[in-house]
């Protein structure tokens, strides 16, 4: 057996300072307040543009930036929480990594598509996409939940930032694709990133732990917590960055009642499939969410509330008979243990949201989108390509996001598998002792207690 | 005995399908983007009224959305787990109900109030009042939380969303009352509904299941994400669906001092009535928020701070007052068996909320309001009525609801009370087990798995 | 041993009620809507101004409003929950004394600077304000958990505020210091406030309770909620009353930045400093927040992105320090018993955020600000003092902000330390069962609810 040596007394203060370090000096020499956050030049453009304060973008999409922040932290963090022993890794490595990811993507997506004269001007919009770059580390963490140790998380985040930026690049910039609300670079590059990891990081002894791999009674509350915030607040992730008006509109209501629609399968098929009849907590934390990623690309676009309603209906089936059927499968066949399910939840329903965007891209006219069209299909509006082609566009743009997740979970997982990281052993996976201080359990403390207090009281007597 | 045969293998699935694909058929038929959320009637909007991205309603009113979503998916849903071992189904079945409801009373609510040439237009304003009136059918599955499957549930609200928009027609469109945070539309009509309906439902063996009908320490902590949650985005409630401008501003002003002044009331009168002077979270979780309730109606008048809060005042005392000396008789004498007390809650206060609106409205005067009286008063402004006369409206609306709801929540209770939805028996009411896989609790877990992992290391060995 | 009297029967009812009674007639005598709230007034200046009713300080303010609140309501309440037989006291009190809090900082902030011919104008800033003064309140109640009785709470909210009203009229008025997320005005004062008070309050018997002194795991999962919510929503904290338009923007901007570094900070030393390496909840739950704290006064001006990251990474680093190593020392040397360890996370990077905040506002030049300049530092924009006095003003503000803090707990604490509040007995402190009714917890329940069942069944039976 490896010999895990999983103190990091050493490991992770030098792992955080040194990214810290990095980061602040790289900030210091790349990055700048954008026109709306500087003081000068914000005072500047209202002047010479006769603008007003209510016309910074702050206004526009704070409010959205703060619902899509409490989906990264809360959302996340608490969806991860339903392990028995594993809450506070969950919620705490969660919290770790999207505090350095969110630093790092505003480095990594302002080199790729935000650089005015050598310099990174960052403001409300950056951070909406920073934090959506660190929902796609968050996805992948969910695949290697419980097996992983901060120090490798850490790495992982590093390398996943990068190749999300690179790939968003490639989408959005170079090949013109549309996706608002990320169903191919957020949820569809994060879950196969994080499957791959987790196939390369397989471990053929993890039964050893599996008696921890499993919620209770309360750890599936606190989930709820979690799965309750991400489905409520999935209509401002998905129009976070669409265009002003009527985009972010349109987009938060299809994302509504596709979540609606979802919900309402997923309690069909968990309740159909699962022992007696009785509804399954897993499938309702995760599957209920599917159909926010499957509108992800097609939200922004003229889909239709009851498009939305099928979209998300189809998805929720998917994600939960996923969980049911394909899932065991992954882990027998294909050695992939996925811990949270990210499969099911962002895996397939981010292919269905890129493929629906592709078709609903396809069948956009002029008659439906009217002077609008220019706000979702620029280079349709422009008539310098065809509908049919920007479908064609969103298509590849789903081959390139597998092709780059795939190879570079690949090459990551690899670079993870040294032995180095103070990962956990096979027997103590799923456990947060091995990395934090652990206060007793009620029962067990009362008892601890009371002993205690007969100690104490003796020696204080008068 | 009744034969209970709770299995829902086919019911809840059968349901669940059915309603989904009717909803899509008539979304499909029925229902468009408005204005604000099309992308060729918004930018031909803003072109011919020289408008700005900015007076989308978007931007008016999606906050305040997204406070009113909290509410009924978190702080609804967390409010009932208060319950001991039902937390996975108020959690839970509050999240399936609503997420059926909103759709419905899309529907609804656009049938009786929204129709432009045939169809539904839809937009953020339509999406707070499918909030709203899924509101309403949490607060009566309040009334029945522990004694009904999840397809008496779905049941119900099929029917209390329809009779919600036909009295919400009646009061705000037949008969020009104002009640812009519902006290009478909402809060009124949904306790006495569902008060009806668990008359009807009446259990004369409940006490079976009593030793359930009860919190433990960490449920009641829980419940309190519910309240505060409710308790801190009530002010965004009342004002959700008001004018722009000063009434959104007054509105939830008023309310943010209602509550203030109602939790005083609550921690007082719970210490007060109480064993040894000790505080019940019974009445922290709930009578705390019977100001909001209580201002509904009036949010939006002209109705002072200090006069929000003396009515906030009195409506936390009754609130708190009805819990300990009338809900007992409530049961023994009416037979009614209020789960959460939505008597106290949402009843009393809401018909306390209509009183003080019919009054606030009487004393309406153009001196005080001035030219934002029509935004308020918009009949009166224009002449067409004394307010007085408006106060009398608002009477007769809340006559109107009451009858609508006692009404409608008997002939619903019958249709309830077949034998065929799968309810729990008598001796198995307020118990998740009956329709959720259930997790062991972490005590008895770790005994099991300890035997698991002895079970586990053997065969692997080597 | 002192006789304690733990019955509030009569305390509390009357404490409350006589309260709120004063404050009705306060606000009744006192308090109108400002000319954003009233009817009339909204109106005819938007007549007169030719305005729009997007320009209401509605629009610009109530989302930020709203994020505060779940800060003072859901942030401080769950944050205190770490305790394990604590947390309906953590968040009931909370409750309690912020619901009181900020109807009477409404008046005292409105009488020292709020009067419009000699009436008390309010709206959504006030709220804000009022929210804020309350916070400070709950930083003093963090110092003194477990150890006071809801009287004593009351008692010292009532000085506190008025002190708090007092200290912020002598610093933004007559010293015309900038502090917009409070690092002195709430941070800095509500700490030492509070550990003079708990100093004066000091116990030296308190080991007889030590024993409930502590979390455990489900505790401190529930304290994380608390501390997300602070984390993400600090942004808006700090940005809250700030100018419209790039001065909320970038203040918001800079305390993203400066909490995401200081997240790094604190899982660093945490590690570092703690036992094998493993990380301490408390820190995570305390430290990771002084990054909030440390760029509440600096945040709005041009601090710049690195800027506030490197002010964020020193706050994580000695408020982790200070736990490890200062706290220990307070208590043993200083007799000063901090429960939540506010001086760690409020006290120090409050100085911290004072000083990078008189050290900031002594560098700004007009070719950085531009014409921001008026919006930041009025009276420099003016030319009526120079940059380098307004850094001396920045500095003499915290001086008076700690000797009003000191001097002002010391008297208040005295006043508290009358035996005649209800206080809790040396070996019931960090009880929640002194002051609410508690049910069992789940293990002891089932067993007694066993017994009830057979009780049940058996008068039953036919």
């Amino acid at each position: 057996m490896t010999d895990y040596k999983t103190n990091l007394r050493l490991k992770l203060p030098i792992t955080c300072i040194i990214l810290e370090v990095i980061l602040i000096i790289l900030f210091a020499t790349l990055v700048q307040y954008d026109d709306d956050t500087d003081a000068k030049h914000w005072h500047e453009n209202m002047e010479k543009h006769n603008e007003s304060n209510y016309e910074n973008e702050f206004y526009f999409r704070y409010p959205s930036f703060q619902d899509v922040h409490v989906m990264i932290f809360i959302g996340f963090g608490f969806l991860m929480t339903f392990l028995q022993r594993y809450g506070f890794s969950s919620v705490g490595f969660n919290f770790l990594i999207a505090a350095f990811s969110l630093q790092w993507a505003t480095l990594m997506q302002g080199f790729f598509h935000g650089m005015h004269g050598g310099k990174i001007h960052i403001g409300v919009e950056s951070m909406i996409n920073a934090d959506f770059c660190t929902g796609s580390v968050l996805i992948s963490f969910g695949a290697v939940l419980g097996k992983t140790s901060p120090v490798q998380l850490l790495l992982m985040a590093v390398f996943e930032v990068t190749l999300f930026a690179v790939n968003e690049f490639i989408l959005l910039t170079a090949l013109g694709a549309r996706d608002a609300g990320g169903s191919m670079t957020i949820h569809t590059f994060g879950a196969y990133f994080g499957l791959v990891v987790a196939r390369v990081l397989y471990r053929p002894q993890l039964s050893k732990s599996q008696h921890k791999n499993c919620s209770v009674y309360h750890s599936d509350l606190f989930a709820m917590i979690g799965t309750i915030y991400l489905w409520m607040f999935w209509p401002s992730f998905n129009s976070a960055i669409t265009e002003h008006g009527d985009d972010q509109h349109r987009t938060a209501m299809n994302t509504y009642y596709s979540l609606a629609a979802c919900t309402l399968a997923t309690y069909a098929f968990s309740s159909l499939v699962s022992h007696d009849g009785k509804l399954d907590m897993v499938h309702i934390q995760n599957a209920a969410l599917a159909g926010g990623v499957a509108v992800g690309t097609a939200g922004e676009m003229m889909l239709t509330p009851f498009g939305s309603m099928i979209v998300g209906f189809l998805a929720g089936t998917i994600s939960t008979l996923g969980f049911k059927y394909l899932s065991p499968i992954l882990e027998s066949k294909l050695h992939i243990q996925d811990t949270c399910g990210v499969h099911n939840l962002h895996g397939m329903p981010g292919v269905l949201g890129a493929i629906v965007g592709a078709i609903t891209a396809a069948l956009a006219t002029e008659e439906v989108y009217g002077e609008g069209m220019k706000d979702v299909f620029p280079d349709v509006s422009s008539g310098d390509i065809t509908a049919s082609f920007q479908g064609v566009r969103q298509a590849i743009s789903l081959a390139v996001t597998l092709g780059i997740a795939l190879l570079g979970g690949l090459i990551v997982g690899f670079i993870l598998r040294l032995p180095i990281y103070g990962a956990p052993p096979d027997t103590n996976c799923f456990e947060d002792s091995i990395y934090w201080e652990v206060p007793g359990e009620e029962g067990t403390h009362e008892e601890m207690t009371t002993v205690q207090v007969e100690d104490v009281e003796k020696p204080i007597n008068g």
